[in-house]
Order: structure tokens, then C-alpha cells, then sequence
């Protein structure tokens, strides 16, 4: 937020609804009106070079390109681009650059397919650039703050209750016992979720070192990957983690809360010395 | 089951233990030994050459390659197959077929990137090819039958039971009242666990078209693509569904049940001529 004064792209605002309405027949043999989340493809052009084609709920279709070009190293800097435009006649979203992308052949043929969902994707040398991330190591999560922001989180996901289907993510800014969300993002996809988030951030100018990211899907390496790559040295999921998810969090030091459903529980698995709890009535004698 | 004989193709047997412990502390402030699911990178070579990094549980890796193949087209037979060697040392899976791969290079061209999860795989020519897909017409699932599994994919649920974090898939055979659970895999990703179902009814030579699909996933369009690509006329999931998997279910025509989550709740969406409601006690007079 305290960049200097840059030319931000031009963007259409194409965000489609969240949930359509179909019949279908209960057990009780009666039709009922279902609400069921949108899934839209967004294929991708950048510089009129199709990238990729994306499952999206579509709700923030043009934060979700900049994420997707930002997270999978393909644009170096915002101010690289020109233009998003996001077109649901077509499903197209054609990113113009300012001076074009350097060596994006070269950027693509490396382009690898891995996943944190079963078959996700992740462009060239990501596993090789986290060992070089330092996370901050002087900010702090209360036990508080932690609580304060599951109960935001639940009053914004919107789509997960009334269609289910799609995961969300938040960014939350904290302070000793409190905490903001700044954005949620729903979508069908995690990853989708997690990019919208971060082109959202790139917009803003907002800085992850002292922030909390939320998601409630599972902590695997490419989510725990995709948060380090954004700075933020707080991951938190209502969901469970894998092995790898934990392996790369352990090395990188990030603070990782997983099953925090609701309620008071969770479990912080890694980076412990960050998290702050809080002195239990009981404790005070 | 009925095919002539042919050869198939030797394969590993390197399954890897589904679960690890790992220690987190608890809302108590208490160290927990936890178990999460295992989560290991697998790159897998077709006649040495590199086609995808697969993130997996690894439970049923020889199984994931074949019906990755076999779903994403690359391979048209089975008995083109030689060997399937999964080797953890160097996290690959190496693919031997009898012949080489006719135009290998035209179908990973056409390689896109589409997704159920957010950015899953598919090649080239998928979503064309449903159009040409006819299921069976002349098959039921009944009411008793769908209860009868559910309740049997219940007790196949180890990883999810114990770590979370995975997807599990099973096939089932039905018959008026009952279900057999032919194959249950769980899996971190939802497309590894159908493509490791696919894989195991390519080498056993099953037949998908009176069988059941059930998934602990959403019915995403992929989801349902891939239920279509087997010939598999019934489609059953814990979760819901997307409107996309809707639009697909409805024009293939295959009996899609969504929201099946236990108790006697379901959701009976499209492809209805196929599904047979039990008559309860209070119908008949």
C-alpha cells in the first residue's frame, strides 16, 4: 500500500453469480428447488497465447487471472499489465501485457503438472524457490485473534451454505485479540480461491508478512507452497493436512493451524513460537 | 472378463503406508500425536518420457498410472501396456509399452488444463468426445440398493476416518436390493482416486455399465466426464454438485444422486428413469 504510484491494469467486472437453482427429488419422493454452486471455464490468453483453461465459480474472475499469472511466476510485476478482460460469451479472459512477457516459451515448456487436489498446477522451479523464502519471525497469533477470525470467516461464506461445493479462502489482518477479514474468495476450486486471493493482494499492494490466510480445504504441499510464495507466515484450515503439506511447513517455519472446525479446537502443528495462547481462567490463581 | 486373453502388463506392487503421526498441540495446550494422510509426488514416464508430476496418497500407484493413461487417452489398450514400474527412491513411475505411442507428440499438444478441483488435467479432445457417449438404459438402482452401499462405503473409509484430508472413490456392483463394493481407493486428490478406480477396472477387464460410481467428492463437470468416459450409468456422491456437473449429468443422461451423506437423505438430480424408489410402509394400503 505504500508502492509507488504505479499504472494499474484496466479490468472488466464479470463476476457471474454464485448459485443457480435445479429441481431434484428428496428421499421423501418430493421435487425440490436445489441451489447449486456455478462453474464456469475461463480459458486464459495472455498476450492472445492460451495458457489455460480454469473451472471457476466465477465470482471474482478478473483477481483470479491476476492471481493465476502472479502465483505461477508468468508476470513479474502488476504493473506489467495492460489489461484483463474477462468476457463469459466467449469464456475467455485475454490479458494484455504492456511490453510483452520475456522468454515465455521458455516459462511454459517447463510448465510441470502437480496438484494438491489430485492434478494442480504449478509452473517450473516453485519447489526450488521455497527454500530461499524467509517468513517474518517477529509477528505474533493469539489465541483470540485465532477465534475472532473463525467467527468472521463463518459469517461470510455464503455460497458454502446455501450450495456447498466450493471451498473458500480469507486473508485476515490480526492484532492482539482480534481480527478483520480483508477478502474471502469462494470458488469450486481451492486453487482458485488461493489465486484470487493473492491478485487481489497484487492489486492492493497489500503485504502478507503479517497476515493470516484462511482456507477451509486441505493443507497440502501446493496450499502451504502458495502461502509462503505470498509471505504469510499464518495458515490456518478448518480442514486436515497431508504429510508433505506438513514436511514443507516444518521446513519453511510457517505457522500451520489445521481442524480448526468451530468451536474452541484446533491443533497448531508448526511454527509454534509464533502463536500466542491465551492464560485459561484457570490458570490464574 | 470376457475379453480374450492378452497379456498384461507387469507392474510394481509399491503401495506406501497411508498415514503418518505427527505431534501438534491441541486447544488444551496439550502435544498430540496426530495421524495425516501421506501425500508423495509421483512422475510418471511413458516410454521415458516426462508426462505429469501426480501428487497421491500413493496407496494404489500402479493402479493411479494405468487409468491416468486410460483417462486422459494417451494409451489406447491395455495390452499396449508393458510395464508399469513405480519406484519411491526417485518418486517416478516409469511406463514401458509394447509398441510406442502412435502421435504421442499431437496429444500432448493438445494437452489442456481444466479442472473440477481448480485446476486439474485433461487433454485434448475430452470434452468433445461426451457428446458420442450412450449409457445403458435397460439398468436400475434402487432405493435399498443405494442405502446398501453407502452403507458399505462407510466401513471402506480408513484414511478419512482416521486423518482426513483424503477423497475416496469406490465402484460398486448392484442388484434389486444389495450392493458390492468392488473397489474402494482413497486418495488426497479426487481425480487420482478415479483414475486409480479406472486404472484397477482396465486390468481386471470390469465393465462400468451397470455398475456404481460413488464419491466422497463434488460432482464437478470432470467428475462426471470421467463417471461418462467409463460407461457408468449411475453416479453417487457425498457432496454437491456444481452447475456445470449438472449440465453435463443431464445431457448424457446419467442418473446423478447428490447429498447421499448418511441417514436416508439424498438428492436425485438428473437421469431419474433409472432410479427405483422403495415403497415405505405407509404407502401401501
Amino acid at each position: 500500500m505504500n508502492r509507488p504510484e504505479l499504472t494499474l491494469p484496466e479490468l472488466t467486472a464479470s463476476g457471474r453469480p454464485a448459485t443457480f437453482e435445479v429441481e431434484a427429488i428428496n428421499e421423501r419422493g418430493e421435487a425440490v428447488s436445489t441451489p447449486i454452486a456455478g462453474e464456469h471455464p475461463l480459458t486464459i490468453y495472455l498476450d492472445k497465447r492460451e495458457l489455460v483453461t480454469l473451472m471457476t465459480l466465477g465470482q471474482a474472475p478478473e483477481a483470479l487471472v491476476l492471481g493465476y499469472l502472479r502465483n505461477q511466476r508468468l508476470v513479474p510485476s502488476i504493473a506489467d499489465i495492460a489489461a484483463v478482460q474477462v468476457d463469459w460469451d466467449t469464456d475467455s479472459a485475454a490479458v494484455t501485457t504492456r511490453r510483452g512477457i520475456d522468454n515465455l516459451d521458455g516459462k511454459m515448456s517447463k510448465r510441470t503438472v502437480t496438484t494438491g487436489c489430485g492434478q494442480g498446477t504449478v509452473f517450473g522451479d516453485l519447489m526450488e524457490e521455497i527454500d530461499s523464502i524467509k517468513l517474518r519471525e517477529d509477528v505474533r497469533l493469539s489465541e483470540d485473534a485465532l477465534h475472532a477470525m473463525l467467527d468472521a470467516v463463518r459469517r461470510h461464506e455464503a455460497v458454502y451454505k446455501t450450495a456447498g461445493a466450493v471451498h473458500g479462502c480469507a486473508l485476515a489482518s490480526v492484532n492482539a485479540d482480534n481480527a478483520e477479514i480483508l477478502y474471502f474468495v469462494e470458488d469450486v476450486g481451492r486453487h482458485n480461491a488461493v489465486d484470487a486471493i493473492a491478485g487481489k493482494m497484487w492489486l492492493d499492494d497489500v503485504d502478507g508478512s503479517d497476515k493470516v490466510f484462511y482456507t477451509t480445504g486441505r493443507l497440502t504441499s501446493e496450499m502451504v507452497i502458495k502461502a509462503a510464495q505470498m509471505r504469510i507466515p499464518f495458515l490456518v484450515s478448518r480442514s486436515g493436512l497431508t504429510k508433505m503439506g506438513h514436511d514443507i511447513a516444518a521446513r519453511i517455519g510457517i505457522t500451520m493451524i489445521g481442524r480448526a472446525a468451530g468451536g474452541k479446537h484446533y491443533l497448531l502443528f508448526t511454527g509454534r513460537e509464533r502463536f500466542v495462547k491465551s492464560i485459561s481462567p484457570t490458570e490464574i490463581v
